[in-house]
């Protein structure tokens, strides 16, 4: 059974301020406990709550069976699933990027859901890590975890400034602007280096605009529509990146 | 002054029942009440309500003064905007589909930020009309809504029979599989026809798949990766199918 005190613990952990100070975030879902127990080398489990009978934890990991009543007490799904573990947030490692991978740098990006989207398409496009301007959403924040649908387990991101990244990199620096590049469907494109993805609301920021080497843009085939959500021309920048490159194979 | 009746009534518009009772639905948000204003063609606005010296409404629109408490109170965002309205619901028209044309059918498409995405998606790729099955998300949610940041004013909708409207249409129907299709990058595609989405958990439904006369699949480059965002994949598809037309004049 759980505590009144363990459970006001886990669930200050939907507040940024709280998973600093415990160094603790949540990750809940049959499918990314699942994997998280495959392959726990960067996060390590501090507990793991789940529903018996509808989880089944491996024999050397400790599990604490709750009741659904609990498990709705401490998730912050709309609807609990079966297992929720509480995780060490590991300590920043910055991965130097390698010439001949390619790499997504967010510049701004505030919309938790955004930022897990982008994570995922980062997976399904081989993308080696994720560079986040010091002003983006937080990795740990629950809306962000549950976007990536696991892919935080897989894509590493490391959070620094853009600029100085770029500068001096020697690696194609590619972004999509608004106005005045060229059109992503009519160019070669550079199969390494970064895709630089500019906030919801000002696009890439103007210290990073002069770093840019390539500078695209998504035609619109209407006048006057509106614009495109960051998370979907995410999506249609790294396709033309890769379409050309041998898929993973199945 | 909002009286209490009206704020149940304005609120009540958040549950699906109470829309299809009364027959309207909400816009909320300076842009997309900005643009509705100025395009009534479709969507006949009921009540409008704005924020003194916030949101100037054109002279000829009855518009009704609230606080930034009573906002506060009919909203369905969480910061509440300066101008909502309260639109009647359209009677549903049947666009017949022309064969010049691209259109996207939406096969039990059930979460309304995937909907609405899609529809912004729809309106930037020039689609002439969104066919959903009877088993998609409503329209009217108001997530929906907010999700298509004003697309919906400008893409039209239609729920219909799939089946019904791909047999004997002529046209080519292209759908994404999860396995057996032809690499999305790899072949020619139709400059016109529909092209299918499938339900977040589903795909293309069964009654569906022997209609495509143009099966697809988007492969991934990193083995092992979950899998695309409904809304992602839509982005990457409709890229596909636009990339060689000339875009929108700018």
């Amino acid at each position: 059974m759980l505590s009144k005190p363990d459970i006001s613990r886990i669930r200050s952990l939907a507040h940024k301020k709280f998973r600093w100070e415990y160094k603790e975030f949540i990750i809940e879902g049959v499918k990314m406990v699942e994997e998280l127990l495959l392959n726990p080398s960067v996060y390590k489990i501090k507990r793991l709550f789940v529903r018996e009978n509808l989880f089944q934890a491996p024999a050397h990991i400790h599990a604490e069976y709750v009741t659904e009543n609990e498990m709705a007490r401490i998730t912050s799904l709309t609807s609990p699933s079966p297992a929720l573990a509480v995780v060490s947030i590991p300590d920043p490692v910055f991965i130097e990027p390698q010439k001949e991978h390619l790499y997504i740098a967010l510049d701004g990006i505030r919309d938790p859901g955004n930022f897990g989207t982008i994570l995922r398409l980062a997976d399904w496009f081989d993308i080696k890590a994720v560079y986040a301007s010091e002003d983006c959403v937080e990795l740990y924040n629950p809306k962000t975890v549950q976007a990536t649908m696991g892919a935080l387990l897989r894509v590493p991101v490391c959070y620094t400034s853009l600029p100085r990244l770029f500068s001096d990199c020697g690696m194609p620096v590619a972004g999509t602007l608004l106005q005045g590049g060229e059109n992503i469907y009519n160019i070669p494109l550079p199969d390494s280096g970064f895709i630089v993805l500019g906030s919801e609301s000002h696009g890439i920021s103007s210290e990073v605009v002069p770093l840019l080497t390539c500078k695209l843009f998504i035609p619109s085939y209407r006048k006057g529509s509106e614009s495109l959500n960051v998370a979907t021309a995410a999506a249609i920048t790294c396709a033309m990146f890769r379409k050309d490159a041998p898929p993973a194979a199945i």
